[in-house]
């Protein structure tokens, strides 16, 4: 088998590291990860610049292609162009963060599992639920268990997984939950600075916090009670419960 | 009224200053827009540096702001910080180029108005197929009108429309039709060259070309076939149709 790794936290990330430390025993795992870290890219990618591809090294040998671009720009490359071999499954990750809720639409990890799935390549996207003092070691275990899982039982091959992983030790993990994206969004605050020259700027505010608004059974509550969750992912962006209602309502738009 | 216009084709583009010019007849229009071409940055979000706000002017007087940073960035500042007053309607476009089929997931313009919509204001998304040689005066009229539908008439106020508008004399569009997103994807080629100091690099050919695998109904051949067309956009991105199955199958994942 042909696995594809790569992240949006950069190509020397730990997440990253520890992902090939598992997957690499069952699978050729080719490495394809943005030169820096990505993070809230979002599904971009890059049209108006080239991807320039470096050969990185890590303790002296061949580690994986750096790419000056996008996690779904890695995976584009990674697959139609660096990949000797077809490529069986597209891992992203391990994230340092939770992609849950409406912030999925920022996540660099999750669009990279969906470019996977755009090029018809079975994809998960894994993230850890902390931002610091990781240990990724039974993270990257339960991405190979899912990894098998895409290969050998998921009867829904050409559907995106965002798997997401408590940062508790493990037998304090309460299960496994198939769960849907939560609705609870960013609270963003902007500070206003001013630079060496007294021009004003403005900066995002630490990490994107989750507010309220959050129902029940979603991806973030059952992440917060302690279970590993998983939420297939569509690409169709469109809103089918309100087609109809639009339909009805656009007479004076057609005079 | 307050409208916000953004866009990704930069605070200068022609396509935003054929909004401002319709738009400006019944709101004020306060235009926070990437400072250079954000095209298929998707939902990016800028994070990692700081966002530098410019006061830009056109023919001597105050235009709008440009932003270093993405459309859903210049939606999120000039929502919380650069508008005065409370935003009435978020109008991004208008794109030069459709946004239709799988590639609006890559789509700047799309993403602005989804951003508007994520932070509670109504939101449209306006792009004209065509790559050159555009003329946006219908569009920008026809936006206009979308305008005063989305805040009289539609019910959906909180559910962001992507409007696309074929690039031919008005006596000749057919109509105006609300479909769904098509599933045709992107037949993407990679050109590989080499640098002045021999070092290989890649750079996506030309414009993404929308392939087969589409079907009857959607943007993408309606648009074709000379009608106005409107998407209602959903940013859940839980594939629904695949929770019940999955929920079967991960029996193996729980050991």
């Amino acid at each position: 088998m042909n696995f594809l790794l790569t992240n949006d936290d950069g190509i020397y990330a730990r997440g990253l590291s520890a992902l090939y430390g598992e997957l690499s025993q069952d699978a050729e795992c080719l490495i394809v990860a943005p030169e820096a870290e990505q993070s809230a890219v979002g599904h971009a990618i890059t049209l108006t610049r080239p991807l320039m591809v470096r050969r990185a090294r890590k303790n002296g040998a061949f580690w994986g292609y750096a790419v000056s671009g996008t996690p779904a720009d890695c995976v584009k490359v990674g697959i139609r162009e660096l990949s000797q071999e077809p490529v069986d499954l597209v891992v992203s990750g391990i994230n340092l963060g939770a992609n849950v809720g409406i912030n999925v639409i920022y996540s660099g990890t999750v669009s990279a599992a969906t470019e996977g799935a755009i090029l018809g390549v079975p994809a998960i996207a894994v993230s850890l639920d902390t931002r610091r003092d990781a240990d990724f070691a039974f993270a990257a275990r339960f991405a190979r268990r899912m990894a098998r899982f895409m290969l050998r039982e998921n009867p829904l091959k050409n559907v995106p997984l965002n798997v997401n992983i408590p940062a508790v030790p493990e037998e304090e993990i309460k299960g496994v939950a198939v769960v849907k994206q939560g609705r609870a969004r960013l609270m963003e605050i902007f500070e206003r600075r001013t630079d060496p020259r007294d021009n004003i700027y403005y900066w995002l505010a630490g990490e994107p916090q989750l507010s309220e608004g959050e129902e029940e059974d979603t991806d973030m509550s059952r992440l917060q009670e302690g279970y590993i969750t998983i939420t297939p992912i569509y690409y169709d962006l469109t809103h089918y419960g309100a087609l109809e209602k639009l339909r009805m309502s656009i007479g004076e738009l057609k005079s």
